[in-house]
C-alpha cells in the first residue's frame, strides 16, 4: 500500500456504517482482516468487533497485544462481553477477564454466573438509576452526567436505598414534565419486569407482549441488578426460531453458522435424531415380515406402500407444525387439546377422502381388482387421520412432560405415522382381501 | 352487578397492563366483552383495542354507535388503523373512513395505497422532522410541542425544504450537546433507511442488522414519508418465521390464529401440497410395479422399502433445514452452493455408513442371505447421499427462479427422494442379485 492508497481507505472505512464494516472484515483472509481492524479508530473498532462471529472474534484478540487486548474487552458493552466469553475457551476467559479493571471484572463475574439462557446471562447492568426523592430537573441532571456509559438512557429505572424496583421513567414523560415534579408523580409505579432466572425465551416474550424497548431484570429479592433491551431480544427471537426449525428437523441445535460449523459437527448433531429413527423404522421390517403371506399372495400391495406411509408422514409433520407453531406463538395452550384433536380428526377425514379419491383410481386403473383399490382408499383415509392424530397429540404430550414441543415433529412424527401406517394397511388388506 | 363492584372492577382494570386486558378480554364471551370494554377509560381503551385480534376487533365495532366507532378510529396509531383496516371487508373500510377526520383520512389512505407487506404499508407518518437551521434547544422545543401525538421521540428526522432526508437525530445526542449547538452538528448525516417499496421482511433484515429502533422510509424522491419502529419489526421477525414453518411443513401461509381458523380454511391450504405430493407419489407405484418381477422373486426387499425411504426423507429434510434456515438468517448465499453440496456429500457419506451399519445387520440376521444385506447397506449410504443432496441443493434452485426455498422443504423433498431412493434400490438389487 502507497501512503495515500491507505488515507483514502481510512477515509472509506469512516464513512461506513459498523455493522458493514464487519461484514467486509468477515469476508477477507485473516491476515487483511487484521490489517483492516488495526486501521479503525477505537471507538469504531470496538463496535465492528461486536458485530464479528465467535471465530473471527477469537483470531483477532489472538493477533493483538496484550494492552490492546485490554482496550477491547474493556470497552466492550457488558452483555456482548458475556457472549464472547461464553464462546471462548475457559481457559482463555480467565487471561481476558485478568485484563478487566476490578470494577470491570466484577460485573463480568456476576453476568457469568447466571445460568445458560436466563435473562441474567444476557442482562447489562449499565442502567440509569434514580432516587425516589428526585425532581425532574435532578432527574435529568444525573442521566446526563452518566449516560455516557449506559446502555440506554431512555428508561431510567426508580430504586429505593435498599435498591429495589420502585418504577420505571420514561425520558419522554421526564423531558415534558416541569422541572419541580418528583420523579414519582410520572413513573410507572407498577412496571412489568423478568428476574435473573427468567428464560431468555419467556423474557422475550414479555418484552414483544408489551411492546416494552427495555425491561429491568431484577434478583430474587426484587433488587434491580440489570436490564434486558430490544436488541437483546430481537437476537433471541433469531436464535430461538432457528433452533426450533433445527429441532423440527431432527437436528441438536448447532451454536455455529452453516459455513462455520465443521462438517462432523453437523454429522454428529444429526446422528443422533436419525439412529433413533432407523432404530424405529426396523420395526416396520418386523411388521412386514410378518405380514410376509399378504405380500406374496398379492404383490400389488407393495407397490402402494411409498405413497401410504409418504402421505401420513406429510399430513402428520403438518399436523405438528401447526401445533408446535402455535404453542412457540403463544395461541395454543395445553387446555386446547381436546379443541385441537377435534379440529384435526375432522380436517384428516376431508383431506384423506380427497387424497384416497385419486390414489384409488391408479390402483384400480391397474387391473389387479377391486379389493387391492378398496384396500388403498380406506387406508388413506386411515393414515390421514392417523398422521393428524400423532402429528397434532405428541407436540401435547412433549409438552406435558416438559420436553419442548419442537422435538416431537419432522423425522420423529414420519417414522412413528410410518409404522402405525403400515400395521392399518396390511391389516386392512388381510380382512378386504380374505387371508391368512 | 352492584355499584359497589362496578367501581371496584373498574378500579382493578386501571392497574392493569393494557396487553394483559386484551388477554382478559378475548376469553370472554361477546356480551361481556363489550360490557368490560366499556368500563376503560378512553386512552387505555384504545391500546387495549389495539391489543385485540381481527375477529374480536371486528365484533367490538359492531357493538358501538357511530360516534364512539369514530373516537376509537380516530385516536388508533397510524399503523394499527392500517392493519385494522387490511383484515375488514372493503365495505366496512370505506364506512369506517368515512368517520376520519379529513387529515386522519387522508394518511390512512396515503398508507393503504403502498403495496402488502411493503415497508409503506406498515410505517407510522408519525414521526417528528426538524429543520436543518434549528439549534438543539429549538430542536428540543419542537419535539415537546409535537411528542404527544407522534411514534416516538427517541429519534427524530431533519429535512430539506423539499422535505428530502437529510440526517437523524438520536434524543441522548440533543440532551447532552449544549443548546446553541446546530443540530447539524451531531445528527447522522448518513442514516440507514429503506424506501416505501422495500419489502418488509428486508426492512425488518436491515434494523436487526444495524440495531435500529427507529427506521425512516423515503419515497422514490428521496422524501420523509414515513418510519418504522421496532415493535413493527418484532412482529415482522415472528410473522415471517411462522410463515416459513408453514411452507416447510407444505402449508400455505394461514393468516389466522390456529383456533381461530375455520376447518375448511386450515384443510384447503394443507390440501394443495399433498394433492403435489401424492401424484408424485403415484411414479412410486410405477416403478415398485415395473420391479415387481424383483420383488417377487425376494420378497424381503419389500421389507426394507420403508426404512429405506424414511431414512432418506429424513437426511433431505435436515439438509433443506440446515440450508433454507441458512438463507433466511443471510449466513448463505446462492454463491456457496458448491461449498453446500460437497459438505453435504461427505457429510451424507458419514451419516450413511453409520445408518448402514444398523439396517444391514438386521437384513443380515433376518437369513435371507448376503445379497439384500449387502442391497440393503449400499442403498441406505446411496440414498441418504441422495436425500443430503436433494435437501441441499433444492431450496438453490428456488432462490435462483426466485421462488420462496421454504417451499422446497419437508414434504416436497420427502416426495423426490422417496422416488429417486427407490429406483436406487431396485437398481442395486436387480445388479447385486443378478435378476432380470
Amino acid at each position: 500500500f502507497e501512503r495515500k492508497q491507505f488515507k483514502s481507505l481510512k477515509e472509506l472505512l469512516s464513512t461506513m456504517e459498523p455493522a458493514d464494516i464487519a461484514e467486509v472484515l468477515a469476508e477477507k483472509a485473516p491476515a487483511e482482516r487484521v490489517f483492516l481492524f488495526r486501521l479503525l479508530p477505537k471507538d469504531i473498532a470496538i463496535e465492528v468487533f461486536e458485530f464479528l462471529e465467535g471465530a473471527e472474534r477469537e483470531e483477532l484478540l489472538g493477533s493483538f497485544t496484550d494492552t490492546e487486548v485490554a482496550a477491547i474487552i474493556e470497552e466492550m458493552s457488558d452483555d456482548d462481553r458475556t457472549a464472547l466469553f461464553d464462546e471462548l475457551p475457559a481457559k482463555t476467559v480467565k487471561k481476558l477477564l485478568a485484563h478487566l479493571s476490578p470494577e470491570e471484572r466484577k460485573l463480568a463475574n456476576a453476568l457469568l454466573n447466571y445460568q445458560a439462557d436466563s435473562a441474567g446471562r444476557i442482562m447489562t447492568p449499565e442502567f440509569i438509576d434514580l432516587k425516589e426523592t428526585m425532581t425532574a430537573s435532578q432527574a435529568l441532571a444525573r442521566i446526563r452526567a452518566t449516560a455516557a456509559k449506559k446502555e440506554t438512557i431512555y428508561t431510567s429505572f426508580v430504586v429505593s436505598p435498599e435498591r429495589k424496583l420502585k418504577g420505571t421513567v420514561h425520558l419522554e414523560d421526564l423531558i415534558l414534565a416541569s422541572p419541580d415534579t418528583p420523579v414519582t408523580d410520572f413513573m410507572d409505579g407498577l412496571p412489568v419486569f423478568v428476574t435473573t432466572d427468567t428464560d431468555q425465551e419467556e423474557a422475550a416474550k414479555t418484552m414483544s407482549k408489551y411492546d416494552l424497548q427495555t425491561i429491568p431484570v431484577v434478583d430474587r429479592e426484587s433488587r434491580l441488578v440489570g436490564i434486558l433491551t430490544f436488541d437483546d431480544i430481537l437476537d433471541i427471537v433469531q436464535e430461538e426460531a432457528t433452533e426450533d426449525f433445527e429441532r423440527m428437523a431432527g437436528i441438536s441445535p448447532v451454536d455455529e453458522s452453516y459455513l462455520d460449523a465443521g462438517i462432523m459437527t453437523l454429522t454428529r448433531k444429526r446422528l443422533t435424531w436419525l439412529l433413533v429413527c432407523i432404530v424405529t423404522q426396523l420395526f416396520s421390517s418386523f411388521i412386514l415380515e410378518r405380514y410376509s403371506f399378504v405380500l406374496e399372495s398379492v404383490v400389488a400391495l407393495a407397490f402402494f406402500i411409498p405413497l401410504l406411509i409418504g402421505t401420513g408422514g406429510n399430513t402428520g409433520t403438518q399436523a405438528a407444525t401447526l401445533v408446535i407453531r402455535g404453542f412457540t406463538v403463544g395461541e395454543i395452550v395445553r387446555e386446547d387439546l381436546f379443541r385441537v384433536i377435534s379440529k384435526e380428526i375432522v380436517s384428516g377425514f376431508l383431506l384423506g377422502i380427497s387424497l384416497a379419491v385419486l390414489a384409488s383410481i391408479r390402483a384400480w386403473t391397474m387391473g389387479t381388482g377391486y379389493g387391492v383399490a378398496l384396500t388403498v382408499a380406506a387406508s388413506v383415509v386411515g393414515v390421514v387421520m392417523l398422521g393428524n392424530l400423532v402429528g397434532a397429540f405428541l407436540p401435547f404430550a412433549a409438552k406435558k412432560l416438559n420436553i419442548d414441543p419442537a422435538v416431537m415433529s419432522g423425522p420423529f412424527i414420519t417414522t412413528v405415522v410410518d409404522i402405525l401406517g403400515l400395521l392399518l394397511y396390511f391389516e386392512v388388506a388381510r380382512r378386504v382381501l380374505v387371508l391368512g
